[in-house]
């Protein structure tokens, strides 16, 4: 049997003060993996919460990196020489607090405010409480807003200060002596790249401007005081910082007049502004659970992180954990198509559409890519990047995962599906679906010893345990899919002729899908049930995850996965299984995996909802959802999991309610999950927003505005306009 | 079809003089591949040849390397952290040589005669002729001699002279901007890691110590005037030079002492030491062409070449380069074991003893590298290294290969069966072979659906366009053997119970072998015939080797074949495939062949001369001979390439004329060659010397002093002693 993940309870939730409130006391020590958890952001700017060592990184921004050379010991054709490194960036976010002259010492605790997004910072010493409230403004690009608030009584200043880049200025530090490397973890650099350009200071504010030479990035910042009252006896001091980041010097010059406009406009407006923000947001995005405010809590958690996180101004994307750690080099991968789009496609379209044009911006690098890879036509996207290029150095479980493309297909049909927006395919949208298509064509071929059946080999799947295969089952499915809309949005953009049209559509028609007799099963690849078991009889509990403590090879040879590969095919295309094989795929691929991957967890849960298992269901989401607040996986101060937190959405959504589009209808078919009798979301579909409440197997489906789209529940059409009114009940 | 080799003539060899002598003629540019191809050594001290700029890498010392940190991006648990990088030393072979007070220019003209192994160049400028003789000498370790020569009336001087190691004292210097990477070459450090210890100079004489810092190496040498005289007019001066390595800086202090010795001894009869060295040398191992010097020439320049490499001390064994170049960073590989070592089985004995004792003790190493690639018994051989632990840093193309341990039993059952000295299986012999066994256990397994054959999965074969494949057949067929070997002689030697040799024997039994029914050949592996075909058509001349114009995995997706593969296993084990299966193989696998590696020829050679095809012999056999001396593959300058040299004589042996030991028996069935209808060679055997000569299909073989052994010729057995007596015509 594979590995079980540890049972995750809503009971009890670390850090849940309430349905909108995540708040953790006590000193550092105890405060885990508070840094990452309570992090805030707008899509651009990441701020860490309290609770690291002085100068350890902090603050991110989106799309800044610089470019580092790869080393390799034995390089080959094609490898990627340099990489996007995603590096902190000066802080500008921490006023410098003083109590009776002596710095103050760390947070003791430390509150984040879900309806608006702000957190707040306790300091208590001597019987004196300071406070800091801060935000990342969601209206204003690049401005973080801080007020600290201590007792008019007390000795204490508070000052505008910025503090150079992490790192720069001397070595960036190597890792301890005997340390287990751990991929997962962005690599430390021997010297920063960081380079001072201008360092200024006046009373009440403080400013920098630093570069990275090979990227070319300037980053300006700025911390100015904007305000400063006394209150029942209580000091607010008000603090404005302001980044900006660009390649081009001019862009920069603005900063000063951003900083002015907020000083004008004042904390307390632009913290107005924040509430409305985030008071929109929910009323198109918020989750209820009734009586379960830790569920609820975890949902909205979610879903305000990945606010917080994602770039929504079609030049960035989302990485792996966001702005909120060092995991992955701030690498964006596959996820931020399959994961996190849909989110936004669903609740946010105009976030998941600047997704999409950040993705079709990287058509030429995908093309050099392809090249790279010895495919003469059409783009192949990379497998992690930031700039656009390819910055993996392991092709085995980085470029060796072709269904990239497929992935970026799919989000693009869920954008479709779920927005009717063609003008995306207007704007490169298809050529990227055409391209991304044709590699399908180069890499694979109709097989005449498997009755012209169209093989994909070498190619990784998802489960990284498992790489360079043939026939990956995820893979070959999911370019089936992917042919059969780029063929037809292609010939509808003339983007191809007919000729090429059909061979996409042959080539779906006739794609092969690897399956084992024995345990009548589609398999994950040819040769997965050839392999040898894992032993799990002979692994213990600290041996995982295996990656950290076998060789590649090692786990390659055995029948393990890492994470949902088949089962991921089961979670997003129900419909290319019959019921009993579904079950049967769920109870075979659950023995052989190992969850070391976080993406897994909601896979098996969307897939355990489609097998209408539903207390497997409701146990894989909850490992989801729970994900980072409770540090399931012991790495969260690496950064959050995006794809973990994107993935306990939509296994409520697209599992637990079944919801799918088919055609123009928006379909329900809710599931019985033990232990959430009643929950309810809400849905932005075809430029409608619908609320869905779900009890048990019954769904009720109200329209807002008396807007127009056509329902389908329990695979009965309901009358349109339906506005606020059950629909069906099964 | 496959690429084919071009042709190569023994018509015109480039530098043949006569049958024992090679000569360049020119000035540097027209050298060529002249510093390689004219290299001198003793197994231990490696000298280049004339031709190459002052400061380049010339002198390498077998055993003597620095660890170097091996640099990933993305790395993973049992990755290899260093790699031992073989580094050229300190000059002590070049005196320095001034005419009309001016440092001499290029040479004008080098010999190598191969009776002696002596080198000799010419500088002319001016009408005087300065003569440059050296050797390496065999007899003594450490020691070079040199003797220069030019007329009295000339203005010239010769001193001693000791210049540092290259690229010391600075950077060693980067790769040219836009550089084609090419990882058969060493990597460049950035900083030479070379720390001078001692530099003396005195008149006459010249030495330094420089050591390195990460394997603590010291390396000593020195270069002294020991004799001057005018004979006839010419001036005569000799130098000897000496080189002293260890780990151990006391080891180092005899130098002086034995330079002494040398002086004592005097040049001439150092020169006649080295002349025995070579008579005895060629008595047991010459081979005859008659009416084809050129012939004779390739076959005597690999023998000299590969006895001036190989190290003789139990301590080292021979790179894929010898000393003769930068190539692969000096790293032995399998091509030691399975390629080399056999020459030396069968005609000096104490040196393939040599080999194996080096080999048994890494056995430790093994067992460490065995651990880190996940497998919990036995012993795992590095795919490359110096100093005994895994330097390979691409596992698909690296430590996947398991097929390194069954080329090391195969190369110790080569070694009983050609001297019938089983001491070496008490020296740790029969322990090496057991624990490398065990491999194949902990990573194969009864696969009971396929009738419970023994498999082996996700392992490389000697193909490296083909990685991380399952049931690679010559891992496959070479593991049983292996299996075999080592049940009976770990039960001789109690070192394993019945259960285990049980265990081993099944699974020898049971091992399963890949078969296309289509083709009606055994596959390379499980997939192999399941793969698009290589675009040979759409790939012109320059795109080969396809390593360095194509990414791997485009390379892995398609069926071809770096090398001989299958056709190997056909080659080492003939009695494994009936008659008509060889012809099938070999044409079925010629078709998707590139021979990218030097060592594929050879084997198609012995292979072809195994199916009864003798044209297709010569012509594969042609290539193996001549792939240094005609520089075919272009990076002749890289180092000769050993497994090519020692290829050219095993193919005349093993497979022109059918030897092959059964049992006690020593067996002979020449194959009709085109244009080679007569040839001689000698083999030592049990003790014994055995003089054969082959005419066309039939064999004169003839046993030296007397002794007793076991001959048989074309299937018939003849009577014992056999001496000097034709045995058999067919």
């Amino acid at each position: 049997m594979g590995r079980s993940l540890p049972e995750a309870s809503f009971d009890v939730v670390p850090f849940a003060r309430d349905a909108w409130c995540l708040a953790a006391e006590g000193q550092p020590p105890q405060l885990g993996h508070v840094p990452a958890l309570f992090s805030i952001g707008n899509g651009f700017v990441g701020v860490r919460g309290p609770g690291e060592a002085a100068g350890a990184p902090r603050v991110y921004l989106n799309g800044v990196y610089e470019r580092v050379p790869i080393a390799y010991h034995e390089a080959a054709h094609g490898f990627a020489r340099e990489s996007d490194l995603r590096l902190a960036v000066a802080d500008a976010t921490r006023p410098a607090i003083s109590l009776d002259g002596q710095p103050t010492g760390p947070a003791s605790g430390v509150e984040l405010d879900l309806r608006r997004c702000v957190r707040t910072e306790r300091v208590t010493s001597g019987g004196i409480e300071i406070v800091i409230e801060q935000f990342v403004s969601m209206a204003h690009d690049g401005l973080v807003l801080t007020r600290v608030a201590f007792p008019e009584a007390a000795d204490v200043t508070a000052m505008a200060l910025v503090t150079p880049p992490p790192g720069s200025g001397g070595a960036a530090g190597a890792p301890p002596e005997g340390a287990v490397y751990d991929p997962r973890v962005a690599p430390v650099m021997a010297d920063s790249p960081w380079v001072e350009l201008q360092v200024s200071t006046a009373p009440g504010s403080a400013a920098r401007t630093d570069s990275l030479d090979k990227s070319g990035f300037l980053v300006a910042c700025a911390m100015q005081e904007i305000g400063r009252r006394t209150i029942d006896g209580r000091v607010q001091v008000d603090f404005v910082s302001g980044y900006r980041a660009s390649r081009d010097r001019g862009a920069l010059d603005n900063l000063p007049e951003i900083l002015r406009a907020a000083r004008e406009q004042g904390y307390d407006a632009l913290l107005a502004e924040q509430a409305d923000w985030f008071a929109h947001f929910w009323s198109v995005s918020d989750v209820a659970f009734p009586g379960q405010p830790n569920a609820e809590l975890a949902i909205r958690y979610a879903l305000a992180e990945l606010a917080m996180a994602v770039g929504r101004d079609g030049k960035t994307s989302i990485g792996a954990k966001g702005q909120t750690g060092e995991g992955y080099e701030g690498h964006v991968f596959w996820d931020a198509d399959l994961y996190v789009m849909p989110v936004f496609a669903f609740t946010n379209p105009a976030i998941a559409r600047a997704m999409l044009e950040w993705r079709i911006s990287g058509l030429d690098a995908a093309r050099d890519n392809a090249r790279a890879m010895g495919q003469m036509r059409g783009a192949l996207y990379p497998w992690r990047t930031i700039g656009g290029h390819e910055c993996s150095s392991f092709f085995p479980a980085g470029p060796a995962q072709y269904h990239i493309n497929a992935d970026i297909a799919y989000a693009l049909e869920t954008y479709l599906a779920a927005t009717g927006d063609r003008s995306i395919l207007d704007g490169h949208g298809a050529e990227m679906l055409v391209e991304t298509a044709r590699i399908w064509l180069e890499i694979g071929f109709h097989d005449a010893g498997r009755d012209d059946g169209f093989v994909i080999n070498r190619v990784t799947g998802p489960d990284e345990y498992s790489a360079i295969v043939n026939n990956n089952l995820y893979t070959n499915l999911m370019a089936a899919r992917h042919l059969r809309l780029a063929a037809r949005e292609g010939l509808a953009a003339r983007l191809i002729d007919a000729a090429e049209a059909d061979r996409m559509v042959r080539a779906a028609d006739a794609m092969f899908l690897p399956f084992d007799e024995e345990r009548q099963v589609y398999a994950q690849d040819d040769a997965y049930f050839r392999l040898a078991p894992w032993p799990f009889d002979e692994t213990p509990p600290q041996s995982y995850p295996l990656l950290l403590h076998f060789h590649p090879l090692a786990i390659y040879r055995r029948r393990v996965s890492k994470q949902a590969d088949a089962v991921l095919a089961l979670a997003l295309m129900p419909e290319a299984f019959v019921a009993p094989m579904r079950q049967r795929m769920l109870e075979t691929y659950e023995a052989t995996t190992v969850h070391d991957s976080t993406l897994s967890a909601s896979a098996f849960a969307t897939a355990a909802a489609h097998a209408g298992d539903g207390a497997r269901a409701a146990h894989y989401w909850r490992v989801a959802a729970l994900t980072d607040l409770a540090d399931l996986f012991g790495n969260t101060d690496h950064g959050l999991h995006m794809a973990a937190l994107a993935g306990s959405w939509t296994t409520l959504v697209m599992g637990f309610a079944g919801m799918r589009v088919d055609g123009d209808v928006l379909c329900f078919d809710p599931v019985e999950i033990p232990g959430l009798s009643d929950y309810r979301f809400t849905i932005a579909f075809r430029g409608a927003q619908v609320d869905v409440a779900v009890s048990g197997r019954s769904a009720t489906v109200s329209v807002r505005d008396g807007r127009s789209v056509r329902i389908r529940v329990g695979g009965e059409d309901l009358a349109s306009p339906a506005q606020a009114q059950p629909l069906r009940a099964i």
